[in-house]
Formats: C-alpha cells, structure tokens, sequence
C-alpha cells in the first residue's frame, strides 16, 4: 500500500522538526490516516502533527485516536484547546474518554464543560462500564408519532445538523415512550402527508442501557442495523448506537477473545505504543498458573517411573502425544468459544455438541493414531508403536470433549467462554494424556 | 434471553407439524430471529416455516440466511416462487447465492431471472471470490455533480426506493467518472440551490472492485463509512459497499482467523448444522502435518537418549517445559497475527517487533524460571531443577521470537498470516526447545 510509504515520511518529518513539510503531509490525507500514524507516535511526538492541524479537522483526526492516545494529546493542549476539544466531541466518545482518564484530567475536562455537555456526559458516565449506556449517542432528532412526514422532514432539517445520526428516527409517544423508529428514507420515499404512525417500523429492535453493548452490536450485526435505539427500564427513549460504533465493539471485542484464547490478557492500546511491562503483566497471569498446574505432568510422569526406566522408549514420545491431544482439545474449545460468540451454539446445546465433538475427536484420533503407528514402528517397534496409537486415539477423542464442554459449562455458570483458552485446554490435556498413555503401556507392555 | 425459550418450540412445532402454531410464532418474531432458527434445522425442516411466511417477509428472511441454507430452501419450493426470490434479492446476495451454488441450482437460478438481472449477476460474478466486486450493490441513485440540491432531492425520491441504500450518493462527472460522495444528510441539511459540485466530499475513499473485500471492510471501519463506493480501474463508479456488509466481512474473517489460529480450515456454514465429516476434514490436514513434524521431537529425544537413562528426571519434565514454552509462543503469535490483522504492526515493523517480543519472552522466562525452580527442588532436587530453570528462560525468549517472527515473514512473502498457527508454533518450540534443555542438561550435569 502507498500509505506505508508515506506514513514512514510523517515519523521522519516530525523527527526532523519539518513543520512546512508536516503542513504538507497534513493536508494530503484524510483524517483516519493521520489518526493511524499518530497512533505509532507517543504523546510527546504526536501532538507536533496535531497542533498543526486545522481547527476543522483537530476534531475528526482527535475523535479517531484510541483514549490512550486523545489523553496523550490532551496533555500537550493548552487551555482554551483543550476545552474547545471536550466541548465539540461527540457525547459518547467523550464519556468514554473522561471514564477512563486519570482523575487529574477528568476532572479538568469535566469543569472546562457547559453544564449541557457537562450533564450529557455525566448522565452515560452513569452506566456501567462495556454497557450500552456507554457507547450510545443522546444527539438524535426524535419525532412525535402524531407528525405527518413532511412536517417531520422539515424538523429534521432544522434540527438534523447537531445530530449525530439522522438516518434512523426513533419515533415516540407521549413521555418520550418509545414507539419505534422511521428511517429518513422511509420520510424521503414517502408522501408527504401520510403520518407518522403510520409507516413506523414497530417491531424494530431496541435495547436497554444496561445490557452489555457487545450483545447489542452483534444484534445490529444480526438485524442489519445503521442504528439501534437505546431504552431505560420503562422503554422509554435514551439514545441511539450506531453502526460506526457496533463496527469498533466487534472488532474489539474479537481482538480481546484471540487474546484470552491464547492466555493473555486484552491489552486495548495499541500494539506499537504499549510497553514490555505491559505485555509481560497481561501475558503472566495464566502463565505462571499453568506452569504451577503442570506439575500434575510432573507427578503422573513420576508415578510411572518404573515403567519409564524399564522402556526408555516411553518417553520419547510423550512431546508427539501430549502435542496432538493439545491440537485437537485447541480447535475444539477455539470453535466453540466462536459459535458461542456469535450466536450459533446455546448452552442448552450441551449435550449434542459433546456429542458431535467426542465423534470429530475419535475419527482425528483413528486418522493420527495410523500415522503414529507407521512413525512409532519406524523408530522403535511395534509394541510401543502401538502403545503410542492406542494413546491417540484414546487422548484425541478426550481432548475433543474437553475442548468443547469447558467453555459451555464456563458460560452456564456466567464466566466468559472466551477464558478457556487454549493453553488452559492443553494443560489439562497434557496430564490426563498422560495418564491415559501411561496406563495402556502398562496393560500392553506388562511393565 | 426469552427468545431462547420460544426458539426451542419452533422445531417442537415443526417437528408436531402444528401449522397453525408454526404460523402464530412467525407472526411474532423478526425477520433475522426466523432465520437464525431456520439456520439451526436441515432443509427439509426448514421449508415448513418457510412457506407459511407472508410474501413480503419470505424475501427479508431469506436474505438473512447462509448460502447453504438458501440453497436447501430454494430446493424445496416451486418454479414460480424460486423465480420470484431469486429475482427480488439484492444483487450481490444473489450472486454470492449463485456463485457458491451447484451447477445445477446456478443454471435453473439464471435462467429464471429478467435480462437486466442477470446482466447485474452476471457482471457481478465476473469478479474474484472474497473481492469487493462480489458484495458490492450496482443499485444505487448516482448524482451528477451539476446538479443543484433540490433537484438531487427529487431524484432521490423518485429513484431511491429501488436503490438497496440511500445514505450514501456517489456523486459522477462525465462518463460515469467518480468525483465523490454527498451523503443524504447533506441534501437534507443544506439549502436546495446550493449545488451538488459545491458539497461533493472528494476526498471520500474509495476501491477498486478487484481489491479484497476483507481490507475494504476495515477501511470502513476505520474511517467510519456507512457505504464505500466502489470503481473500476478507470474510476468509472460500479457501486457501493454497504455496513452491514462490512460488519458481516469483518465477522467472518474474524471467524476465519481464530480458526486457523487453532490449525483449522474455516468452515463457514452455520456450527449446529455442519456435519461431523467436514469437521474432521476441516481439521485433520494441520494435525496430520503437524504429527509428522513432531517425529522431530522423537528424533531429539533419541539423540539424548543415554543422557535420559542416566538422569530418568529430566524425562519427568519434559511436559512442563514444552508446555510452557508453546505458551509463550503461542501468545506472541496471536498478538502479531491479530495487530496484522487490525493494521496495527505492518511487515516493516520486523525488528522492532521482534526485539519487543525478545524483551516480553526474557522477562516472562525469568518469572517463570523462578517457579520452576522451586517446583523442581521440591520434587526432584536442585540439579535437575536448575537445568529445567535455565532452559525455561532459554525457551521461553526462543519461542516470543519464533512466535512473533513467522506471522511478519509469512505476511512478507504474501502468505495470509493467520496460517502461522499456534498449533505450528508449538511444535518448532517443542522440537527446539527440547534440544536446548537436553543440551543445557549435558553441559550442567555432564551427562
């Protein structure tokens, strides 16, 4: 891609102080390409491009950055900047900000606010972290049911530029009740005269507030939603999630689950700017336990001692087996966590999951166990060859069933699916492997 | 959630063959909730529901479905209302439909289509799978940039409840050429004389229809784009890709992604519906792979064979330590594959990612070594304990290079990343890391 190339003279021209030559950069890209490259900056580099941006782009270029990045830049800003900033953002991007700020800029940012802004903010700070109160937008222009579409159209017009979305109307009833939602196609496709209520799409969907916003986006995904209208506990109208909005949740929300599948905790800066302690803090967690669980390998190998100085053999294989019953308890708990996150499997599916699962697992299982015997007669012979076969299938078909029933039961009892990971999975994997192993050499080798 | 609830008595009714109750169910769900209970039942299930629905809904949930199911469903029905589908549908979903179809369903599909139809599928299936030119809509209202705004708004109106989106107008010169965007909230909050060429946004990005649909679909999400218009190699416009086609593209690569990751091909029909066959075969080319190459393991092992009869307690930790150095590797992996994935690290980013990853794995190796000191000195005594804490941290540093290394070489040489399976990079941490802890064996105990 030609970014790529420009991007590295953006770095360049600000390490060189070349303030015509960043100008220049500057008014050549769009405002999510500034927002990238700044994003590869820290605070201290970035905010050189930033303050030469022109007042009308500040904002898109601000509004594009990850929270990490915008306090970095805000700390940079003098006053009267750093005011007109807070002021000009959309309400939910602001609300995020300032939730996850350090106390000494939220407070400046919420004291420099008009007391509108200051109480629309202060309103979505109320709700819940990751919920949808958080990422919704009160700037809507709402229409009464009673209006006619013409009448409706010219309220649009005139109310439509401070918006941040027109193209889904929520339309209420008295007491802002919500009644459904119009689009402004349906008002610019319609005749001017019908009414309201009467093209009103009642059975859109909406939500509350309070529930988790990855759920909603992933409905507005489901629904083909620009907009989703947000409710409070007596449906009563609040906001409107967009579609800009549902787009960043989903991929975050998968960045966070491909983190947790492998171990690690979600970091949500980005990759460039996050430090080594950083990464070591998120990676540690899980892997400091499952090393510390590992020992139960440790104590079924120990059990077996006898058996592995009588047939040295043994052991040569142990990396072979417990590695394939890692790969196969891997795919299944990493294609359940998915189906589970998108939709496609309930809890209530248990049972017959299990199933299909066990039956993929013993199939890989014969497939491997023919390989493993060709391999293990090759460098050993046949008797622990077949050992070896045995073992895979049997682990193969176990690993399956733990892959898959690991992350339903962690969703039937409220913990997220996405924590058992992997690694967790091949852990567990490895000792009862073992076991399994360990105890068919016995039967067949008589040792 | 209570759509589970009442989800679970669509198949009871279908399978008790209760018309009436089948009929009254529909009636109270959406579009995209019947689909995602057809989705869950074979097709000749499926059909039941199907055709109790009014006409005007038939289409709504259809559009919804995977293309397998819409081709189970479209077996069931008759000639005139498989005609009828076909025909309404919007053009790019017929032609995934009808790409991904079986010869014989794809010439009965054509066939029964109008000339201007099957012209549009048939100019649309004239691209590349997985390119924007597959899931772009030809049926937009094209503005010319003469135009002044009242008179844009009338075409609209008049043109706009054929066009499958209105919010974004792609705004032509002469000969179709593209100039840029005007969105309908443009028209609607400006004055009607202002002209067309004096609010045309033309920096609006913009693709090729031959580019991959997976890097558009970030682009608009990126720059947060309810529609991206798309062009030919003379910048001629062909049409636009829509958010909610982005937010499916982006769903899927996604899923797509964490298959791989595990070391699985991507099965892209619906989980509940996939048979255990294509599991197993989606699944078992990586495992058989990966099982020959771990007879490098036993190679190794082999090669250290007398020193594994003299100490017996090496062989005890042996799981341990491969275990957590496929950890460790696995975790840069899937952070590098996903920051590829996102655009956060690019191809040029090599070293410093991988002197980042070095840090993370030396700093993680050195927490680690710590515990497996101790569990080693309890369990077997501080020799071997010793040779099993250096080789943590050896292996551990090996394996965040490894693991971070191969998704940047893979993406160098046009290799999709996501590839570089952690399944992959365990077994290269397995086989290397095992010669380092023999080797560090030999050196320390003498062995």
């Amino acid at each position: 891609m030609s970014e790529g190339e420009r991007a590295e003279e953006l770095i360049d021209l600000v390490q060189a102080n070349d303030l015509s030559g960043i100008r220049l950069w500057l008014a050549e890209h769009r405002p999510y390409e500034i927002a990238d490259e700044l994003s590869r900056m820290d605070g201290g580099e970035a905010i050189i491009p930033f303050r030469l941006l022109d007042k009308d782009r500040e904002l898109e270029v601000f509004e594009e950055l990850d929270p990490g990045q915008q306090q970095a830049i805000l700390l940079g800003l003098r006053d009267a900047a750093f005011r007109e900033i807070l002021e000009e953002m959309d309400p939910d991007d602001r609300a995020r900000l300032i939730g996850e700020a350090p106390a000494k800029i939220a407070t400046r940012a919420l004291a420099g606010l008009s007391l509108s802004e200051r109480k629309m903010t202060a309103a979505l700070l109320g709700y819940p972290e990751n919920s949808v109160g958080r990422y919704m937008t009160p700037e809507t222009v709402i229409l009464h049911r009673d209006l006619a579409v013409g009448r409706a159209l010219e309220v649009v017009r005139a109310k439509g530029a401070d918006a941040e979305t027109i193209y889904t109307l929520p339309v209420v009833g008295d007491g802002r009740r919500m009644v459904g939602t119009v689009t402004l196609r349906d008002l610019v496709v319609n005749g001017d005269e019908r009414l309201i209520k009467d093209i009103v799409d009642v059975f859109a969907p909406r939500v509350r507030a309070s529930e988790p916003v990855e759920d909603a986006a992933r409905l507005m995904q489901e629904a083909n939603l620009v907009s989703l209208p947000v409710v409070d506990s007596e449906d009563r109208f609040l906001g409107l999630l967009t579609f800009d909005d549902a787009l960043e949740i989903i991929e975050a929300a998968d960045t966070e689950d491909m983190a947790r599948q492998s171990g690690a905790s979600p970091v949500s800066d980005h990759y460039v700017t996050v430090g080594v302690l950083r990464l070591v803090a998120a990676r540690s967690v899980w892997l400091m336990l499952l090393i510390v669980a590992a020992t139960l390998t440790v104590n079924v190998m120990q059990a077996f001692e006898s058996a592995l100085e009588a047939v040295t053999a043994l052991a040569l294989f142990v990396p072979m087996l417990i590695g394939t019953g890692g790969n196969v308890g891997a795919q299944s708990a990493t294609a359940i966590v998915r189906a589970l996150a998108v939709g496609e499997v309930r809890v209530r599916d248990l049972p017959s999951v299990i199933w299909k699962e066990a039956r993929v697992g013993l199939l890989l299982g014969l497939l491997l166990a023919g390989l493993a015997l060709a391999i293990g007669s090759l460098l050993v012979g046949p008797d622990v060859a077949l050992v070896v076969a045995c073992s895979v299938i049997a682990v193969c078909t176990w690993a399956a069933v733990i892959g898959s029933a690991m992350p339903l039961l962690a969703r039937k009892v409220g913990v997220d699916p996405a924590v058992v990971s992997s690694p967790m999975v091949t852990t567990i994997v490895d000792a009862s492997g073992l076991l399994i192993y360990f105890s068919i050499a016995t039967v067949v080798l008589g040792v």
